[in-house]
């Protein structure tokens, strides 16, 4: 299984890509990596392998460019020719951890979107307190949505749920503002009649966002925009707490002693809220897997969202995206 | 001031309400207050005082009524009766601890909106790191809403952060998936340009939801659906980790041991994140100062929606709103 890498975005690039990269290359015996980036900086960090070759190029999008446009000027860019790889089957799967605009694009204008498949979904696993983690999509590929949308990320999500994630039968949440459901705005109204009535997923019905984290379902559904947000919500008050916790701890020499009794405890506590452990976010609904690892990857994000690229190349996920996309009726039939 | 509680919504009711009522009789002289509910049940709690006044009733709204229909109905209801006394000109404000959409719906139809303000709010104070809080609007009193009401929101906002928080200039942000201008959807990016032109507001820009808890923002405005769910996303991730933390604290005798030295500096971190520290949320747009307590108030929460009502109707904030709709400029007009 050959997939391509874009050595040169994220924000430790190209250091902690190239170390994560050595460890799924250590790990995954049947992996072969294509690497885009600049040799010189990449050569010195990369353990020696024959299942890894580097194509060198000095162009790089950066986090600051326009998206579509970088993507259509910088035809040279590491993850623009990371994607074309992708695009001329000379890989099967491709990671970055660069721009999340411009990968979104590389992937709609270069990979290609599967035919039948209206919108591409920005899908992460995000943690739960049980440690399963759920699906969520889309978390901004698209700021609107339809409904006919929504009932596609749901099928896309449970593929990725089921085949991937090794979830069976998978719980599909709508995200709404109440369990009801006559609950929500007009979009999630209309998306809970088409889910309903849709075969082959498991539509358990809304879910509210206070409920996620607890488990609520295994693969939940929303529009980018209030995905986006809620993302961000997570994250936010999730940093906050653990801020608020760091003072506690250190307030007084009592509580620092404490806390160096705790510190192991605590140490797993942020383990658990790191979703980056659970790969990056696929983008759903391309024609081969498509990895955004977190801009902030170190080493071992890079090599979980590596991982799932080749997981996800594997069981041949676009594949069985495609049938479905084939075979589901949508709103528009 | 004379301000109308109603003594039998809420969890606890009328207990805890009745017990928040006796400590805001105690601590603030000139208070006064109509309670409606069951006499039988509020007497043997309620401190006799001069100053407290119970009108009998035995009809109440429960959560599970539909809110519309239940304040149409049920005319002899606690809180339906507590919202007639406001109208009537009995009392300045009123405050419930009970179903929502109902209490919306009594100040909507019974207490009445002021006159240029197109939708009221629902607009709670929400914890900070650094213990100051935000206001955010609306939170649901509305699922969709047009550029126009956000900017009426900001403007209803900066009032109460000004007259009744003490913020001087109170920085108004848009909450939004990007700090840029033209991020987010139609509604945002139209928002942005209402807000920018909009004198008397100070407004700082788009802000991001992982932001909030930082204090990104002292007013912060979105529409009802995208509100309710980023509050619900903080609840949900806070109480998350804090369960997770309470497993780690007790997953060992050393960590025992630990979260013992430790007991003082926790509870206070949970006080911190407890917005009912701040009061209830306010019904913004009304005639008179509406105040929903949150649905599990116990007394001491209580207490502070109450003194909020208090506060709200001394600084005159619905005058000061009519005043301000009836100046600014809308994109109607």
């Amino acid at each position: 299984m050959k997939i391509a890498i874009d050595a040169m975005g994220g924000d430790h690039a190209p250091q902690e890509i190239i170390l994560g990269t050595n460890k799924a290359l250590a790990e995954i015996q049947d992996l072969e990596v294509l690497i885009f980036g600049d040799e010189k900086k990449i050569t010195p960090i990369l353990t020696p392998n024959s299942r890894a070759n580097i194509i060198h190029t000095e162009e790089v999008i950066l986090g600051t460019d326009e998206p579509v446009r970088a993507v259509r000027r910088k035809k040279n860019a590491s993850m623009v020719m990371m994607a074309q790889a992708v695009a001329d089957g000379e890989a099967s799967a491709c990671v970055s951890a660069g721009n999340t605009g411009a990968l979104m694009a590389a992937g709609l204008f270069i990979v290609g979107r599967i035919d039948g498949i209206q919108r591409p979904a920005l899908a992460p696993t995000l943690p739960t307190v049980d440690g399963k983690g759920f699906v969520m999509l889309d978390l901004g590929a698209n700021v609107d949505a339809k409904p006919d949308h929504l009932l596609q990320y749901a099928v896309m999500g449970s593929i990725y749920a089921e085949k991937v994630r090794g979830v069976k039968k998978p719980r599909v949440g709508l995200l709404n503002i109440g369990t009801e459901e006559k609950k929500g705005n007009d979009l999630t109204k209309e998306a809970y009649q088409l889910l309903s009535r849709q075969e082959g997923i498991h539509f358990v019905g809304n879910v509210e966002s206070r409920d996620l984290l607890s488990g609520a379902a295994d693969v939940v559904v929303t529009d980018g925009f209030t995905g986006n947000m809620v993302l961000k919500t997570i994250e936010g008050t999730a940093l906050s707490v653990f801020s608020m916790l760091k003072s506690a701890l250190t307030s007084s020499l009592k509580a620092k002693i404490g806390a160096g009794l705790l510190k192991s405890e605590l140490y797993s506590l942020k383990d658990k809220m790191d979703y980056t452990e659970y790969g990056g976010a696929g983008l759903f609904g391309l024609k081969a897997p498509v990895i955004k690892a977190h801009g902030s990857s170190n080493a071992n994000a890079f090599y979980n969202a590596l991982k799932q690229a080749y997981t996800m190349a594997e069981a041949d996920v676009p594949a069985k995206i495609a049938e479905a996309a084939g075979a589901a009726p949508s709103a528009d039939k």
